[in-house]
């Protein structure tokens, strides 16, 4: 997604240890307009796929399901987060090791809100190892749901989570995959999928 | 709104200990259809007002501040939820003592998305104390952004958090005031603002 692509090399910040700060448009402060481009085109992606709900987790994942969502006239379901050890029986849950903050927490998402009949989307920020999604792909599975796809904004392509999922044979779609961050400097993969 | 009351009456649940639950289509599965009527009202309530940016904190208040953005057309700052100790000088900071989860927290917001310029209206799904509304406002006063408004979808009026707020003077609107919850039936407060 041009557009994107465009955003980042002109907003994003690389730090130390390949962390991509988009902080100014995608996870601290929030581009509407940006994320309604981003909808449309997840929309256009997965536009086959009968999605009958988007899942995705705390905390910036929500700003892009439930925008996203709009396109897809359908309702959002996010994880939550939590380190809480007394979760109750009604409620999948997760564990998933952040790559981010070095700790494992348990995302957990009501059984209710999942059923079998289900086509679920699983929509996120960013893809780096892929353990987020893991988590999220577990809980579609205890739950009978099947995954229609895998929508990503941001994709750290080097760190491979996300070609191990592809070839798992999930249909993974990512707006913008990162082959290399160096000196300061993002270079975009040139297949991407979309284009 | 009468709109939203009738989905509290129909899906909310009341729980031990003054709890809401409205988890089907606000805070866990999140109904957009609803969301984008929500957001709407929010434009007509505060449509004199020239907001420059819209402030939440995460995790539930991104869905209703993105998807109210779209009518304002301003970008959505959040802010982050954290217990860590090392916060760099380029950070807003506000403690907040949680109602819900009985601990404190830290809310953090970078500076740099927030300036004296800046005309802020701040929107969440609940007030009850107004405990994380205030350290929204002392992250606001930090700033020097003035604040339009505060805009809430579900206020548990009987908690006087809300009636606090504007006695103080603030232009604090919510969609749905809430003076009494006994024996699972929720008791509106008959002159909300907005009717």
């Amino acid at each position: 997604m041009e557009l994107l692509k465009e955003r980042i090399r002109r907003d994003g910040k690389v730090k130390e240890g390949n962390v991509l700060k988009v902080d100014s448009f995608l996870n601290h402060q929030i581009d509407i307009a940006l994320l309604n481009e981003i909808g449309k085109e997840f929309k256009r992606l997965f536009s086959k796929e009968k999605i009958t709900k988007i899942i995705t987790i705390e905390a910036s994942g929500i700003a892009i399901a439930c925008i996203a969502a709009q396109y897809f006239g359908v309702p959002v379901v996010f994880a939550k987060k939590t380190e809480s050890k007394n979760i109750d029986g009604d409620i999948y849950t997760s564990k998933i090791m952040s790559y981010t903050h070095g700790n494992e927490y348990t995302a957990m998402l009501e059984k209710r809100f999942v059923s079998p009949n289900d086509r679920i989307l699983i929509l996120d920020d960013f893809l780096a190892t892929g353990k987020a999604q893991r988590g999220l792909l577990d809980i579609a599975r205890q739950s009978g749901a099947s995954v229609a796809g895998i929508g990503i904004v941001i994709e750290k392509g080097f760190q491979g989570g996300g070609d191990r999922l592809r070839a798992e044979g999930y249909n993974l779609q990512s707006l913008a995959i990162i082959d290399r961050m160096e000196n300061g400097v993002v270079t975009f993969r040139e297949e991407s999928p979309q284009e």
